[in-house]
């Protein structure tokens, strides 16, 4: 009976693809359309990142399709983030005090043509690109799209729609001016912006810096950080803010101004980026956004996944890995519910919002701590205080970062409340002079989870989240 | 040169009207379209609340524009919460332990028809009726109307204009539909709806129960509540969830059912209100929502004001209150900037949207704690050592509500966050067995503002809000 029932994707991004081979698997007659052309084919960049952290959680969804090696080819791993100070000198913090844990540094492009490729080998999927849907009918259940090349419209039918078609869903769009039912929504703006400028490899293709680690420099009120690429270049990201600071987008006008600032805040980024004022005038500036909304779906006939239910901004790497995580868990509730798509929708984002919530507001507090808190003393004491407790109790603790990026049978949810609730703790235990960096680690152990569950069980009687 | 100035308001509701007269005290050429009718002249409830708590913050305004004593004579005073439950037994929870610190019920509708004739007296001002927001022009500071009784479109021009037109404000749609900048905005529905019923007076006009409190009857998942109306009737409100629950809006679709559930859940209430049954059916179901946005203001040209800027949930009883705190502090930013609208602009939206903020997130929590907490033991030991501190203690302790409701001084975020952490402090001691509602009142006023003082250091440690 299931392979009878049409199942129409809008999007055939990161998410779309990955549900698109997903559900191809199980035996559903997929279609897919895709407003852009088939980036397998044509060199887009689409405006967006060129590379993006890849980590368990997306690895999790890698592993339910079976494309984990394949994926493993694509990545660049790094294993932790290379602080740069105004003066030039580095040094190194570790993601984690576990060495098989990592973040890696992967090519959008690459991994979503890897995605196409492997949906497209089932013969019940079909993914039309140069269609980009206009509005969506959830009553009906029925999509309107237009062609790109023809410039027809054309409607399209379907079982049911699920759109993955990112923060400008057309879907959601739909949702909220149609008024039909009440609908949640935000959208959440930094004041800081940001753009993409490179740092391209040496002449004879090598890296022209350390080549496993997310190079950041943490400046307070802004920042840039790198990620490498295997062709050997770094992609970089100047955020900045729009109107704030003696330097910010809206008067970084000139290449004079604009190279006065590097000098001053990244001398040692400046001397890697000859091609810094071509990329700077070149490449746009972009917003930072947080998009929350619910209910995800209507009735049984439509649903929102992916950037589309919950765009977050990039600061915790978990964008794509929130996505493709997505999809793990609309599987197991496919498995419970097959058959009642009103049932699966709503279970799914029963379990699921609550740690996309999670994940938007973890984003949120990381962008402070990457542009600030990760040069500061007492962040710092934190940081290696942690590294030494993962190093010596791999199985008695996990920091925040740990838990939201290399514990994926966690929810980000869980993750969060007890990872701040961490923080917390270390912080008030090392102010108070309870704890200090010499300590015998055992004690601070006892300490920190000690005041840790004293946190939670406060704000639980406090009813507090 | 400022009466030169040529200010269009949209909206002659309660912050609109309020605006207007004090823009019209100051001496600008003030213009307001409204576009219901002239309530003065014609019986519409408009689907709003009929009542509404007034309080210190919302005098604070009242003295401001010098008709403090007008005001204080619609006032009934409400001196606390009066709680019933499902036995019909009833207790009176003060809102302060001191006797100089209650809140009114007052008629919407009679307020806002004295500040439109307070208004109406300065020669500089001119309200007109009927003509309803289409959109807003905010580059070249035009806006739209549209005149119910003519059917006639015309455009107005202003030097400023200032929307009080609520929560569905036509220029705030302006900021959110045009995509000119970057537009942060949420609307959070809560799974509750409300319908306004009534308790009507005695034969011989009196009041059918305790005339100077707030009524809840409070039931965990849902509530009623009813304020006091001059005329001895009191205006019920019951919130109740749409599709959760053995009853809900959706399936509380005959007379037998309503009967069933107020019999069984508020037989007093039932008791009082003969005339349910035509309340329920007559009256419509309407969504509790909260609106954030920013920016408020459009260079100096436009700005929103009140619920457009800031929608919120009754439940602290502050949504006038807080409108009518803008004026006030909007006035204040114009004594220092006056002439630049640009500066006044951005430097009100500064100074106010964390307190606009912070009172949105209190008026959620209010409703946790109205429709469950107040009913639970804890919390009423907690009410009952806040109360006995403040009647003892005048000077030195002040409740979360105390804070919110009778301290105009201090702004609700800082209301907020010294308010929850005195809760957090008081819950926690009262759990762990450190205070107990037997103690001496100078060791527990003593503990609870250590513990106090030692959450919010702990916070700051942390960098949490």
């Amino acid at each position: 009976m299931k392979q009878q029932q049409n199942i129409l994707i809008i999007g055939a991004g990161l998410c779309g693809s990955l549900l698109a081979l997903r559900l191809g698997q199980r035996g559903y007659n997929v279609t897919v359309y895709e407003m852009r052309p088939d980036l397998r084919k044509t060199d887009i960049s689409a405006g967006r990142s060129i590379n993006l952290a890849f980590s368990d959680r997306g690895n999790k969804a890698m592993k339910l399709v079976g494309i984990e090696d394949k994926v493993k080819a694509l990545c660049i791993p790094m294993n932790g983030r290379m602080i740069h100070d105004t003066e030039g000198n580095t040094f190194l913090s570790n993601y984690s005090g576990r060495d098989h844990e990592y973040i890696n540094s992967i090519s959008r492009g690459e991994l979503n043509g890897l995605l196409l490729t492997e949906a497209e080998k089932h013969d019940n999927v079909t993914i039309h690109f140069n269609k980009k849907c206009k509005s969506v009918d959830f009553e009906h259940t029925t999509a309107r799209f237009r062609d790109y090349q023809t410039k027809d419209e054309f409607v399209e039918d379907a079982d049911i729609i699920i759109a993955t078609d990112g923060a400008g869903s057309a879907l959601r769009r739909s949702y909220y001016l149609e008024r039909k039912f009440l609908f949640s929504f935000s959208q959440d703006y930094l004041t800081h912006g940001y753009k993409e400028l490179s740092i391209l490899p040496t002449e004879t293709g090598d890296y022209k810096t350390y080549k496993n680690a997310l190079h950041i420099w943490p400046r307070g009120d802004f920042m840039v950080i790198a990620l490498p690429n295997l062709d050997g270049s770094f992609t970089v990201t100047l955020f900045l803010s729009y109107d704030e600071g003696a330097y910010n987008f809206n008067n970084l006008t000139t290449p004079e101004i604009v190279t006065e600032f590097f000098q001053k805040e990244f001398p040692d980024a400046l001397e890697l980026m000859p091609n810094l004022i071509e990329d700077f005038f070149g490449n746009p500036t972009a917003p930072l956004g947080t998009v929350k909304c619910s209910p995800w779906h209507y009735k049984g006939n439509t649903l929102l996944m992916g950037d589309s239910a919950h765009a977050i901004v990039p600061f915790y790497g978990q964008g794509m890995n929130a996505s493709f995580e997505d999809v793990v868990e609309f599987d197991k509730v496919l498995d419970e519910h097959e058959g009642n798509w009103d049932t699966i929708f709503s279970e799914y984002e029963k379990t699921r919002k609550k740690d996309t919530d999670a994940i938007a507001d973890l984003a949120i507090d990381n962008f402070h701590e990457m542009k600030g808190h990760v040069g500061q003393a007492i962040f710092q004491e934190k940081r290696k205080i942690e590294m030494a407790l993962e190093k010596e109790f791999p199985e008695d603790y996990s920091s925040k970062y740990s838990l939201v990026t290399f514990n994926e049978d966690i929810g980000y949810r869980e993750a969060m409340l007890k990872g701040r609730a961490q923080d917390k703790a270390i912080l008030n235990l090392l102010t108070d002079g309870i704890i200090s960096t010499e300590d015998d680690l055992k004690d601070i152990l006892d300490k920190v989870i000690t005041e840790t569950d004293a946190i939670l069980q406060d704000d639980r009687i406090a009813r507090l989240r």
